[in-house]
């Protein structure tokens, strides 16, 4: 297992560690648990509270969104497993600033028992919690309600975190985190599994000239099973797959993101923008804005994501409000 | 070859044309020619301009640091090539701003001999360039004036940079470059090799359990092949090949950099600057800034270095100054 790491069920702790220290001018931790990771000036009084969770392995998502303009806290759990009930407690505790909180991540089981049972938690304690789900990946499920979630997440922590800190209630927020989602999709492909540090051995088996289109950020299942093929033809098909699904054409405003799950280099992401920029240029879309880069990974699957974000004035406005958290920071 | 990619040949200025559309509103190119990177606001007039140039295969350097507070243009080669002393030529040409121009580049023998020649061309056209060269990587060779150039570049790009966009001289900001590169060390390590696209197969071979320590970033040989060590022991090794070269202490203030080279996961990065963070703090040594991501690549290389750069106020102040590239923010 090619891996920097000390023991292996160290990872976790270990991660959080550094960066705790890395980031400590803009990262706190609540309850004395590594884990509960909250902004550094939790709570802001008089702002809604956005939180977040989920497994570790993923990383900018889910942690490194907490900060200014985005997200105020989340619950990190070991690598692929769901935060316990309690740390999301403790996390919502911690960043309640006396206008609620809003719980917004992806759509998976044991992630949705444990926050359901901490916003219920919170919610004897006086604290509003709301919930939105993310279930962007296209791929995930062909009923919209059942899909995963995956880095379209991160629009919905920008333009809702963006609605707060413009000091949006709880109402406005949640309403803008479910606008921005319903104009989201994900699709992503990966050309090798990832390991996880604890099992130490790759999730699944890609032959050496084999993709997969449609795997999950987890190395589920994807859509289909085949050889690899040229970087336009993927970026037509991840491209193909979402419009099939939300209808993008003449006249309207999109930001793009090209997402690197892992150890696929920067280059091939730019390879793959340029044919989603020139086909949606070419049909009349408007790029308002691009992001090529690792906004949610898998450690080291190779591979990419395209999301769509269709935009209206509103939901311009928001993404262009400047955030800067640990590994997001937009002037 | 599993890589995302049409035609190998094409990879550099598909990877361009992908580059520019995504950054558009920061980033241009001179002379008509996609390897000619400029800031898209060029020429800064009445500042010291700066440039660099190398082969391509690195990201984010060395084009990702062309922006307001860095770079104001960059020569770029094909995947690990120099690019030729004209496309260096245009680039000093359109980012001229009257105040000549700093070039920051590798110590690499192909890049320093065209760099050489494109700056006695742009003398002969009354354009007055410097040369700083940038040789941190301890690792490449005990002679310090014959190092290779590797992540610490970017803490020349940053504090030349600040200096420049502060209103400095040619020879003021000459003088922070060769201050900057004075107190800047670099060490790194190698899990994998990459594989450059045209041809097609890795640079090298390492065995499941092997590491290289010292390994250059084009796959140079580095000090010693051995096996996989734990993560802390790894980290101590690169920080004491450092520290053996340019010693810190008790009341000493750095900024340090923990490197990934491509594949090498976040989380593992954190794991690593973390026993660097816990040594330094341990005896005594300030950290005022952490970079813990990727910096300077080698495509999907798994491994990392780490970079330490020595501060007094007026480098601290530098590195402190805001910028603004498609890689790099600071606020």
């Amino acid at each position: 297992m090619k891996k920097i790491l000390n023991d292996p069920k160290n990872f976790v702790p270990e991660m959080l560690d550094g960066l705790l220290k890395a980031h400590a001018d803009q990262l706190s931790y609540a309850a004395n648990d590594l884990r509960c990771i909250v902004r550094a000036d939790a709570p802001v009084s008089g702002k809604v509270a956005l939180a977040t969770g989920g497994g570790s392995g993923h990383l900018p998502v889910f942690l490194g969104y907490v900060g200014r303009g985005m997200l105020d806290g989340c619950a990190v759990g070991d690598v692929f497993q769901s935060p316990s009930a309690d740390q999301m407690l403790e996390v919502t505790r911690r960043i309640h600033g006396g206008r609620g909180v809003l719980y917004i991540y992806g759509n998976y089981g044991g992630d949705v028992m444990n926050f359901d049972m901490a916003a219920e938690m919170a919610g004897m304690e006086d604290i509003e919690v709301r919930t939105v789900l993310v279930k962007d990946d296209v791929a995930s499920n062909r009923d919209p309600e059942k899909r995963r979630g995956v880095a379209g997440m991160v629009f919905a922590f920008k333009c809702a975190g963006a609605k707060a800190d413009l000091g949006g209630s709880l109402d406005e927020v949640e309403a803008i985190a479910r606008k921005t989602l319903a104009n989201v999709r994900t699709m992503g492909m990966a050309l090798t599994p990832c390991i996880v540090p604890q099992v130490g051995k790759p999730t699944f088996t890609l032959g050496e000239d084999e993709m997969e289109m449609g795997m999950g950020i987890h190395g589920e299942p994807g859509i289909s099973r085949e050889t690899l093929k040229p970087a336009d033809e993927i970026a037509e098909r991840m491209l193909r797959a979402i419009t099939g699904d939300m209808p993008v054409g003449a006249g309207d405003r999109v930001a793009v993101m090209v997402n690197g799950l892992g150890a696929t280099p920067p280059e091939e992401l730019y390879i793959v923008y340029r044919r989603v920029h020139d086909v949606l240029t070419g049909e009349g879309v408007k790029i308002h804005r691009a992001y090529v880069g690792e906004y949610a990974t898998s450690m080291e699957m190779a591979g990419c994501s395209l999301t769509l974000f269709r935009l209206d004035d509103e939901l311009t406005t928001l993404l262009d409000h400047p955030a800067r958290t640990p590994f997001f920071v937009q002037v």
